[in-house]
């Protein structure tokens, strides 16, 4: 079948353009020698994970144990976990993991650094921890290098746990200075810094230039999407889904297409960087004034001759990591014919 | 299980308040004559429909052809269409429904028209169709009585269609002025209105006022949210479903839990209503400042000795309907118990 013959609203992905997109940042890796570890959250999808490891990923990258437990039943065997595991039913689930396959885990507090310990503990294996520090944008890690020396130093006193390395989000200029700031320190206790993670597809292409770094774990570059195009990261021609909608109504300058919130999500971009709740590739300076549950409602000049009743449209997502999380499946197209489907296994593992 | 046993982020309903919920709406309606066809939106869960029903509803409410698949699927057999369906492939799906149920479908531009009388058609039976009315919200709907007049008189021209009324989303004081100068204006033409279906929780308790109003479409009563609060037509006691989430992270003011917009959803409330991405019961004046996917940051005073990493908040959503649409299955509980799972079998069903 067409793209054009689907009923609407629908992601289509173009598979051509998001094997060009993988390709691309594998060849940025290896040109620089950083290991890609690719974060799943932007496809939540086995199928598309094993084709980012055939092209030379050294693992993935999950954020939720619910991620995990699908992707290793998928047959993945080395996962890190970018995110802070905390108490006991998390632990249990964490050890299982721990027996299955080689899983890894970040680290930024006590209770989380109890929580991998006592995974360990029970799954009877040593688990490899990256202390997280936060180089600026204040999300999760320790705050100084200092706290990150003694976080190092609890593991490395472990007898279940291993040192991993370091470890931040989102890769930024301050990400080196902290880096170079413990190296030195760590170096003057004798300890090793074996590996240096850092993530985030809008600085991507820079991330050879941040002093130590040995692992990328970028997500949005296998789709890209608006976001990412008005940081400068990717072109509009890269970006490689599309939710595909129709105008189902329309009353003078106001338009109304049949895709909202719990299509697109309601996540935006800064108003600086592009209005509304998504760009309409056909009609570049609408926007995308406001979303309900199931409509968009689309301002035009009255005088618009486009965008008629019944007429089709190509939406690039704001943000495309929440917009595939929406659906149970992706539909894949080459040259506009619909030719299989992505199965979006780890689809709402939040837990 | 309890509730404080269950893996978090994760959204729980208690069922003795959504009860209440659904008995207090269902008496209103009754006390003032008003048919109540709750729309499906906010839940997607036919065991819920099925209490509805059983209270006294005459049916159900869908917005899309996949939500009114699954629920003919699980034995409902009166939907009304309250969105524009448009083209042949949709034509096609509406007429496999009307085989199969009693469905009506609204209508507010000729391809609409052209859709549903399609459907009716292919199926080989009378479809009713109510016309659609803007009263003021600028979404869909004809913009005048005079338009309501000329499609009503389509509709009746058509062998294979019904005129079933008028109907409006959302209920507003504008509603009822459009509706008498409609009643004068078809009266003067010699046609019956038989029935006017009006929207919205927000305005639900003062329906009633509106003149000729037949029939209510509620959705989120079921449940209610922070919005609905707001509004002015729930209390917080009133509200059903909270997610549950954890701290995973803090340092000093910052404090990270583990919900994020694929727990919550990015939908905002007026800043006037309510700050931030959802409501802490335990904590009302944290505020939820920021929404990463899957964390959500608070900002919270350096002093709060709440909040520390472990502990459980109850999150009261901004938006619930969007929430429920993010997971697969709604876990209930009565007094803190953990007694059914709801399966929110519509989810994700966009076209």
């Amino acid at each position: 079948m067409r793209v054009e013959g689907l009923d609407t609203p629908v992601p289509v992905v173009d598979i051509d353009l998001m094997e060009a997109n993988l390709r691309r940042m594998q060849a940025y890796c290896d040109a620089h020698g950083l290991r890609l570890r690719p974060h799943i959250k932007t496809h939540k999808c086995p199928e598309i994970a094993r084709m980012q490891l055939e092209l030379g990923a050294v693992g993935i990258t999950c954020q939720k144990l619910g991620e995990a437990e699908i992707f290793a039943d998928a047959g993945f065997d080395d996962i890190h976990m970018s995110y802070p595991i905390i108490g006991a039913s998390k632990a249990k689930r964490l050890g299982e993991l721990a027996k299955r396959i080689r899983i890894s885990a970040s680290v930024d507090s006590d209770p989380n650094f109890d929580t991998i310990e006592a995974a360990a503990i029970a799954a009877g294996t040593r688990i490899p921890v990256l202390v997280d520090f936060d180089s600026g944008a204040g999300r999760t890690g320790v705050p100084t290098p200092e706290a990150a020396l003694r976080m190092a130093q609890r593991v490395l006193r472990s007898a279940n746990l291993e040192f991993g390395g370091l470890i931040t989000y989102p890769l930024m200029t301050d990400s080196g200075k902290f880096y170079e700031h413990a190296l030195a320190l760590f170096s003057s206790e004798g300890i090793e810094i074996p590996s240096f993670s850092g993530a985030g597809t809008p600085t991507a292409w820079a991330a050879h230039e941040t002093p130590g770094l040995t692992e990328v774990r970028q997500g949005s570059y296998v789709f890209f999407d608006r976001s990412i195009v008005a940081d400068g990261a990717a072109t509009l021609d890269q970006c490689a889904v599309h939710v595909h909608a129709t105008v189902i109504s329309r009353n003078g300058r106001r338009v109304i297409l049949d895709a909202g919130s719990k299509t697109l999500s309601s996540d935006r971009i800064p108003e600086t960087s592009g209005p509304g709740f998504g760009l309409i590739r056909e009609f570049p300076d609408a926007v995308i004034a406001r979303l309900y549950e199931e409509h968009a409602l689309v301002n035009v000049p009255e005088d618009c001759k486009g965008l008629q009743i019944g007429d089709r449209v190509r939406i690039l997502p704001n943000h495309v990591c929440v917009v595939v999380n929406l659906h149970d499946t992706l539909l894949a197209a080459r040259n506009g014919e619909i030719v299989k489907h992505f199965d979006i296994a780890a689809r709402g593992r939040s837990t």
